[in-house]
C-alpha cells in the first residue's frame, strides 16, 4: 500500500481505528481487494483515515491517512464508516457514540464492549438510522451472529452451546493428550504463541462470557450482559479431571452455554454460563482441537446446527470484519439499513444456583461396607438424583464415580460440600459439571 | 388455525403457494407465532391466501384463504410477499416472475427453478426492487446461502464442498454399516420412508447438482446452472467399492464439489461437480450420518468453515423460510431491500474433463513379475502421478490399489479405461475419485 488514491465519487468511506493485527489485515484487504469489494458492495469502499496511538511506529501504512486523533476522525464528514479494531472500553464506547450520533455506522469486533454496553450502542444506532454490526466479536470468521439474528429469526432458539475461546481450547486439548498439568500447559501455550502474555481474560473465562453474553441476546432477544454471565475459567482443571473424564470415554472442554429454561410453573428465563464440562468423546464439539472454535445451536423448527472454523486470527477476523463492512456499504446503497436488534423478549436471567445442571464426582473412599450408602444418601438429601455409579476398589480405598440427572447447580453444589465432609471420604479427586449423553 | 383475524394495519401479507409438509408448517408457525414474528420483523406478518391444487382437500386450514388460483393470486393487491412451496419449473415460473414484476417481494425452495432460471428471477427482482431469497432451497435449516451471500461477501471463497441430499446419505450411510448392495438398501431406505416412492431426483444426483448450481453461483459470482454441473449419481456405488474404501480407512459419500480452479496461465475458472467420493474416516465429513447435511466452505481469509445441519423435513425448511420472511418484512420495514444477486466475477465454468480429480483405483490382477510395471506405465503414458500403490496376494492373483496425485479427470479416465484393457489385469474392482488426505 504505497498510494492512495483520490477519494471516489459515491464511494463508501471507511475509518479504521486500530492497526494490529486484525487492523493490518483489514487494511490490506480493502485496498488489494478494492475492485471485487466495489463489485460486490455495489459501490468502492475506501479507507478514509486510520486512527493509531503513534502513527510513527506505522511506516507500512500511507502517511496522508494516519492519525492519532480518533476522536476527531469518527465524526470527520469525509467518513460513512467507522471500523473499531482498539478494543476495551474506554476510550472507545465514546468515540463509536459519537460516530453512531453522527450517523456513522459502526463495525466493530469488540466484544468486551458489547457485552457490557450495547444497549446504550443499539439506541444510539437506532435513533440515528445506522448500523452496528459485530461478526467478528464471537468466534471470528465463523459466520455466527448473522444465521443468528437473521436465518433464524423465524424460529426459536432454545439453546446455543461452544466452544468460543481457541487459548483455553488449546490448552484443554494439549492436557488431553499430554496428561500434563495446567501450569505446566499454560507455559508451553505462551512459549508456542497460543497464550497472551497475560493471559487472564482467556483462562479465567471473562472472553468467553463476553462472548456468551452476546450470544445469548441475540439468540433470546434479551439483553444479558457479561455481569450476568456465571463464569469459571480452567485454572482449576487439573490432570486428574482429565484422567477422571478419559475413564468415563469423555473429555474437557470450556464451554459457553446458553440457554432458555421453562421453570415447572411455565416461565421462561435465560441461563448464560461459561465453565468446564465433561462431554462424550463421541460428542462433535469433542473433536474440536486446537484453536478452533465451534458452536452449537438448537431451536425448535431448525433441529441442531452446528458451525465451525476459526475463532480468531488477522485474516479470519478480517474476512468477518469485511462482511460487515460490505453488508452496510451495501444497505447504504438501496437507502436502508440491516435489521436492527431487539430486546423484546426481555426474559430474566437465571441465577447459576438455579440453573439446571448435571455433576460428575470422583471420590477416593474408604474401602468399607456403607459407604456407598452414605454417599448416595447425601444426593438424596438434597434432592439429587443419581444417573451412574461405579465403584472400583484401589487397596484400601475405593474409587467411586457418580453421574448425577439434571439438578439445580445449588443443590448439586451442596451436596458435593456435604460428601467432601463425610468421614469416608479421603478425598473429592475431580467434581465437573456434565453434558451430552454417553453412547 | 380456527379463525382469521382482520387484516392489521401495516402488516406483511403473505401469500403462500403449496400447502404440503413444509407450507403446512410454514402456515402453522405464521399463526402460532405470529406475536414473536411480529416482534421479531417489527410489523405483523400475515397469511393473505394460501394457493392449492384443490382447496377441497385441506378442511385443516381457514377455507376463507384457500384459493386453487395462484396466478390471480400472486399479483393480488393484498399481497406483499409471496412463499413458494410447490417446486418444479412450470408453472411456478411464470407466477414467480409476475408476483415480482408487480413489486412482491419471493421467498422460495425451488432448487430445481433455481438452478436453471436464476437469472430471469435475479433480473425482475433488480428491476421491480423486489427481494428474492432462498436459504431453504439448500441445506434445509443450515444457514448457508446467508453467510455465503453476506457475512462471507468480503472474502474470497476458494471452495465449497458439503453433502447436501439426505437420502443419498442415508442409503450411503447404511451401505457403510451393513455391507449390503445398492439396491437392497435403497429398497429398504424406501420402505422406512428415507427415499420418495420415484427416488430418481435424489439417486441419480439430480437435486444435489441444483444445489451445487446455486451454491457455486453464489460462493462465485457466476451463473451456474444446473446443466453446467457434472452429476453422477450413487445407482453404481457397489458393496466392493464401500470395502474398498474400508480397507483404506476410508468411506463414500455424494459429495457436491464447487471449487475455484485456477490454471497455469493463472486463468480462473469455476468447476462444479456431484459424485461419489472417497473420503478419510477421519474426515468430518465422514461422520455425517443418515438424512443430515453438511457443507465445508474454505475462503481465503476465513480459512475454513463447516456448517452442519438437518437438510430436509418440514420443520428445519420452515425454519428457514421463516427466517427469508422476517428478513423481508425488516427490509420492506426500512424502505430498502436486501442484499442483491451479483454474477459479476462471470468466470467460465471448466468442463469436468479439465477439472483436476484425483483416483482410486483397485485392480484384481495376475500374480506374476511385471504386472505392476505395466499398470504404473499406464499412468505414466497420460501423465498422471501415482500418490500411493498398495498390493497384496491373494492366490494366484494379486489384489493392486493405486491412489493417483491431482490429474485432468480426463487423463484419468483414459488411464483407467486403458488399464481395464491390459491383459493382466482381471478385473478393475473400483474406480472413484477421493478427496482429503489419509492421516
Amino acid at each position: 500500500m504505497n498510494t492512495v488514491a483520490a477519494p471516489q465519487e459515491g464511494a463508501i468511506r471507511v475509518a479504521l481505528l486500530g492497526c494490529g493485527t486484525v487492523g493490518g489485515e483489514v487494511a490490506r484487504l480493502l485496498t488489494e481487494q478494492a475492485g471485487e469489494l466495489a463489485a460486490r458492495a455495489g459501490v468502492p469502499v475506501e479507507l478514509a483515515g486510520i486512527a493509531v496511538r503513534r502513527p510513527d511506529k506505522h511506516p507500512e501504512l500511507p502517511p496522508e491517512l494516519l492519525t492519532a486523533d480518533a476522536e476527531k476522525l469518527v465524526t470527520s464528514d469525509e467518513v460513512d464508516v467507522v471500523v473499531e479494531l482498539v478494543g476495551g472500553i474506554e476510550p472507545v464506547r465514546g468515540w463509536l457514540l459519537a460516530a453512531l450520533k453522527a450517523g456513522k455506522s459502526v463495525v466493530t469486533a469488540n466484544k468486551a464492549l458489547l457485552a457490557e454496553h450495547s444497549a446504550d450502542l443499539f439506541e444510539a444506532a437506532d435513533a440515528a438510522g445506522a448500523d452496528l454490526y459485530f461478526e467478528a466479536a464471537v468466534a471470528g470468521a465463523i459466520p455466527l451472529l448473522r444465521p443468528l439474528r437473521e436465518s433464524l429469526a423465524g424460529d426459536r432458539i432454545t439453546r446455543v452451546m461452544g466452544i468460543v475461546n481457541g487459548t483455553t481450547n488449546y490448552i484443554l486439548s494439549a492436557m488431553d493428550s499430554s496428561g500434563a498439568g495446567y501450569a505446566e500447559t499454560l507455559d508451553e501455550a505462551s512459549r508456542l504463541g497460543y497464550a497472551e502474555a497475560d493471559p487472564t481474560a482467556d483462562v479465567d473465562g471473562y472472553d468467553a462470557a463476553s462472548k456468551a453474553a452476546i450470544l445469548a441476546s441475540l439468540a433470546f432477544h434479551t439483553r444479558v450482559t457479561a455481569s450476568d454471565v456465571h463464569r469459571e475459567g480452567i485454572a482449576d482443571v487439573t490432570a486428574a479431571d482429565l484422567g477422571a473424564a478419559r475413564i468415563l470415554g469423555r473429555t474437557v472442554k470450556l464451554l459457553a452455554i446458553c440457554e432458555r429454561v421453562t421453570d415447572d410453573d411455565g416461565v421462561e428465563s435465560v441461563s448464560a454460563r461459561v465453565h468446564p464440562v465433561m462431554i462424550p468423546r463421541s460428542h462433535q464439539l469433542a473433536g474440536v482441537g486446537g484453536a478452533f472454535n465451534a458452536v452449537y445451536v438448537e431451536a425448535d423448527a431448525a433441529g441442531e446446527l452446528m458451525f465451525y472454523g476459526q475463532g480468531a486470527g488477522g485474516a479470519p477476523t478480517a474476512s468477518a470484519v469485511l462482511g460487515d463492512l460490505v453488508a452496510v456499504a451495501r444497505n447504504r446503497v438501496v437507502g436502508g439499513r440491516g435489521p436492527r436488534e431487539s430486546a423484546h423478549a426481555a426474559l430474566p436471567v437465571r441465577p447459576m444456583g438455579q440453573t439446571p445442571t448435571r455433576y460428575h464426582v470422583s471420590l477416593s473412599v474408604a474401602d468399607r461396607a456403607g459407604v456407598l450408602a452414605q454417599v448416595a444418601q447425601a444426593f438424596a438429601d438434597h434432592g439429587v438424583s443419581i444417573a451412574a455409579v461405579r465403584q472400583s476398589d484401589v487397596g484400601d480405598r475405593a474409587s467411586l464415580v457418580v453421574v448425577t440427572h439434571q439438578a439445580p447447580d445449588a443443590a448439586l453444589e451442596s451436596t458435593v460440600d456435604e460428601i467432601s465432609r463425610l468421614d469416608v471420604v479421603h478425598e473429592v479427586v475431580s467434581v465437573m459439571r456434565v453434558e451430552g449423553e454417553d453412547q
